[in-house]
Order: structure tokens, then sequence, then C-alpha cells
């Protein structure tokens, strides 16, 4: 079969590789019908990572048929359209139970040597029943890319959002403006911020930042940044920050905006933070939260009001390719040509 | 009046300094009754601090009489018997209304320059209304240990045992056996912890926390103790840690302990701390809180529990001295002769 390699920074290839098959009783095969590329695939190509000798195989996000299960699979069919998130996970462990599927004792992620990438025609899937989730209306193309979402970037938003602690009247600040920050700015408004400033300065990004829910738009950096938040803020800082980016630039914002008492909510992988013990921490009773979104666990709520027409947060996607423009989708994403592109098989 | 002024590392004096005066409209002056020595107390003691030319004015806990009251203040009033936190605030302001009076916009901290300490004879207590708590019952010695603990170091083992979320059914850690972790030991059980593993070795210290509540003694250090409180939770660590030292040491224990989704509620003052911004933090979704503790939002709760005799915090102290007795109560305490030591005026 197809699937997408990342050779090196810069170098991505389709290259054939053995067929996904299942492997433990526990797996399924999925024909992956869309993926997308992440943020977080571009920490790779932008040279954040070791490669393996024959490559990386790249995506962790995808919705596709199921084409085989194992023996031991009980509640997914052959034939089932379904969601995988980034993570699998087989949904009855202590840290399944508490919701956290990123944490799985048997869990891992895609996008990896085994069980592979999500960038390709087909993908293995551990753990499948705990993994997998039956989408109804399997056929509604206009679905499609919001459904997308909920794999990874919609569920890491809310993961932003819940976090950092959003809720109803509270001031909410979303550090990033690519595909992450806005569904945080999606999450932000689902789950009741009074107001929500987005971090950016992107046109098209920032224009469907305030589609999203956004009431306020900080297009500052560093101090200037700080200051007009504050500015916005009656000078006290903003409850809950969404920090979607994971830089040392962005944490620094992050903590320098939040008021006392006040929660970060990180979802984008750290490269090179430093995080201060005392002051502003300490200090101000800031709560420093977050991690790899568990998205499973907000699969059903998030996929009901996507099915009812609350949100669409598949208008992130501002790009489709197929399997072979995916080289170029990573392109445009890094050249920030694209906010996000989606890949239709 | 008289009033305790550390010099310098170890040197700790009583001297002769001017009363404590009505210099705001809306100050208080109390001739203090009982006071305490903090272990926060113990870092300038060993040289974790800068020193003021005329010394530091030390003391941050206390209980007494209203001895004067300036013009502005509307509900303390003379002879009333108060407890003083550690922090004054005015009770009005956005943060104090968020139940974070250690950030309140007119606040700061006793046992500084101005309004100076409380291990003394008295002491000017700004923002009286919003500060000070009047005690019902002033007249009963059995329960001023008890009340005095309010001020800070029971309000202090309450934030950690809230800002690490323990909850009932929920597996917490102790990390320090001094008296805030011993308190922190009584506020997990006091919500409702169904187990709770002190980490300490002073035998002393190890009985009063079993009688506080703690299920579990872990006495190893570093990676056999990570060991040990992983073998007492199936594994998986705590969901709570309360972090009541501060050191480098004690706080990459408590990220170790923690299990995935778990929360570290730091209340010892960080010292050369350093706290890593992927693993395990972001990896594993640890929440890092803490702070300051908001005693004056606690004290209501916290009061009502010791009047009914539901807990006994004041039992914490193990040395009574005079007010002559302090420097040789610093001692004590730096030497690990006494746990905490109460101040009788």
């Amino acid at each position: 079969m197809r699937a997408t390699i990342m050779y090196s920074a810069g170098d991505v290839r389709i290259a054939t590789v053995p067929d996904a098959t299942i492997t433990q009783p526990t797996d399924a095969v999925i024909r992956v019908t869309y993926a997308s590329i992440c943020g977080s695939d571009l920490w790779p190509y932008r040279g954040y990572a070791e490669f393996d000798p024959t490559g990386n195989r790249m995506g962790h996000e995808a919705i596709g048929v199921v084409e085989a299960v194992g023996s031991e699979v009980r509640t997914i069919k052959v034939g089932d359209f379904v969601a995988m998130p980034f993570a699998y996970s087989d949904g009855t462990c202590v840290h399944c139970q508490a919701g956290l599927h990123t944490a799985c004792v048997h869990g891992g992620f895609f996008g990896s040597a085994e069980p592979g990438g999500a960038q390709a025609e087909a993908i293995r899937i551990p753990q499948a029943d705990g993994t997998l989730v039956a989408l109804p209306g399997g056929g509604d193309e206009a679905l499609m890319a919001s459904l997308l979402t909920l794999t990874d970037v919609m569920a890491t938003g809310h993961h932003a959002a819940v976090t950092s602690r959003v809720a109803p009247g509270k001031v909410a600040a979303v550090v990033g403006d690519g595909a992450v920050g806005l569904c945080g700015v999606l999450a932000a408004r689902r789950l009741g911020a009074e107001q929500i400033i987005i971090m950016g300065r992107h046109a098209d990004r920032i224009a469907l930042a305030r589609q999203f829910g956004a009431t306020d738009v900080v297009s500052e950096r560093g101090e200037e940044a700080v200051a007009r938040v504050r500015e916005l803020t009656g000078g006290y800082g903003v409850h809950s920050v969404l920090e979607c980016v994971g830089t040392d630039q962005s944490m620094q914002t992050s903590l320098a905006i939040a008021r006392p008492g006040g929660a970060i909510g990180r979802v984008g992988v750290p490269h090179d933070v430093t995080i201060p013990a005392n002051a502003p921490t300490f200090r101000y009773n800031l709560t420093i939260s977050g991690g790899p979104a568990p998205a499973r666990a907000y699969m059903d709520e998030l996929l009901r009001d996507v099915l009812e027409g609350k949100i669409e947060p598949g208008r992130v996607f501002d790009r489709v390719v197929s399997l072979d423009g995916v080289p170029d989708g990573y392109r445009a994403m890094d050249e920030r040509e694209a906010i996000k592109v989606m890949v239709k098989l």
C-alpha cells in the first residue's frame, strides 16, 4: 500500500510499504477515506525530531472504513465508518476510565513505526474496540471535515479549554492562531467564556477566529501583546490561557497574561520551554495544566455537537489534497499558505 | 514595644522597636496574644534571603486583641479577639472576591518592614476589615493552638489539598512531614481522600500524621521513595500530591509519584526548583498548581470545624515559648527538635 514517509526535515514522500494487517486479535485495519496534516507534523518537518533510518511514518488523524477485525474485536465491525483518535487506547484501564486515554496502559500513538501512519491508504488500529468510534451518517460529505477534526485538532483545542478551566463568564485568551488555536476559540465559546482574546496576526485566521467566537484580537508580540491583553481585561489578565503553540515565547506570554489564580492549558507540544518555579507561577497561584488531549474521551460530546450543527470545526481546513499531494500539503502548511490540509483518499 | 528581628542568617533577637500605630484610616492595631514560628521563617534563618540593614521584622501568624482602629474601620472593634492571616487584604477587590486574597490589589504580607512582624507585642493590621476575623469564644485556652494554625499552617495544608484536587475516594501523598505537611494530611482526610501517604522519616511527626489520618508512611528517599509509592498505589501513583517542602528534590519526587492526570499542589515556597516542561508534566497531563494560601478565604470553613472539634490542627505545636524564648524557638525548629513553636505573650 502507499503511505507518507518523512525521511528527514523537509523530505516528505509517498512510498510503497507493506500492507496494514491484523497482527493482534484486538486489532482492526481501516481503509482511510480522509486524513489530515497536523501542526505537530511540522515539528519534525522543521528538524525537531529524530528520524528512523527507513523514515518516519506520518499521520495520526483519520476517518475511514473498517476492512478487517481481529478475533477478539467485539463492538467494531467490518464496514463500519469510523473515526480514529490520534492515540489508541483500550478504553478499560484505570487511566481510560478516568478519561485520560492518552495515558492508556495498553495505548500508544499513531504516526509511529508501529502501528504506522494515517496519511496512508490504510492503517492498523490496535485496541480497536477501545480506540475507534463508529460514526453515524457515514455518507454525508458535508460533515467529513468536522468529523475529521474530532480525531485531534478540535479535541486538542477543547482540551486546552478544559485544562485552562474555561467556564461561563470567564475571560479566556488563545495563544496561537493555528488550527488548534482556532478550535480552542470554538471550544472556549462552547464552554461559555464571556470574552475570548485571540492572539495572532494572520488575517485569514483572525477572520475565522472571529467567526468561531473570538471577541478581541491581539496582534502585537511579546511585552506589547501582554500590555494589550491587560488593557482588554481591566488590568487583571485572563482567567484561562489556551496555550496552543509550544514555544518558550508562547509559554512566557501565557504566564504573563494570566491573572492571579488563572490557569494555563498547554496543548502545543513543548519545545525548549522553561516554566519558572516561583514568580509568576507560585507567587500568583497560577495553574499549569494540559498535555496530549484524550480525544477519545471527548469524542461523544463533541460528535453530538457536530452532528447537530452546533459547531463546525471542519472550517479550519482550507485545502484538500490527494495522497500524492501530501508533500505539497506539508510545504503549504510550513509556509503558512494553508491553515490545515485535508487528505482525501 | 518589643519585637523579633532577624539580623542575618541564624541571628534572631528580641529588640525594642517603635510602637505599632495606626497610619492609615483602614488600619487596626492588635496586641498579640499568641504568635508562632513558621517553616518559611527558617528559609532566611538558613541564609535564603536578603536582609534589611536594620534587620528583618519576623512573624506572620498571630491571634490577639484589637487595641485601636482607624477612622474607616467598620466591622472590627476595639476589644475584638481576632485572627490575623499571614497576608492582609481588602476583601473586596476582584481577586479577593475570587477567593485569592493573597493576590489582593491592596494587599501584602506580614513579616516585612511594613506593616511589621507578628512575633511581637503588637502589630499594625492594614485593611483591618478585610483582613481580620473576629473569633468567637475568645477565652477558651484549649482552642488557642488550633485557632492560631488558621492564620497560616492549617490554611496552607488545606490549600495544598485543594490545589492538588483532593476529593472523596482519591489517593493523596503528602511530601514533607513538617507542620504544613501534617496539616496537609489533616486537610486531605477532611476532604475525603481514601488513601493518604505521608512521606517523612521523623518518628514523632509520623505518629502525629497517622493520628491526623495518614494511612501509609514512606520513609525512603529519592527513587526508592518513588518505587514505594508506586507499590502502594497499584503501580499507578497518586491523584494528588501535596508538595509541602519547596526544594527541587521534593518537587521532582512529587512529579514522579503523580499518576497521569494527577495534580501537584505546591505550598512550600520554591527554592532553586526546576519544573520540566515536557516529560512528565506535559506527557502525562500533570497539573501544577498552588502558591501562597488564601488563608482568609478558608478561615470560615476551617474555623467552623475547629470550633466543632472536628479537627485539631493545633496539635502541630509541640513547644511553647515566651517572646524572649523566640530565638531559641528558631533554633529548636531549625534543628528539628520541635515541629512548630507557639509564642505565648
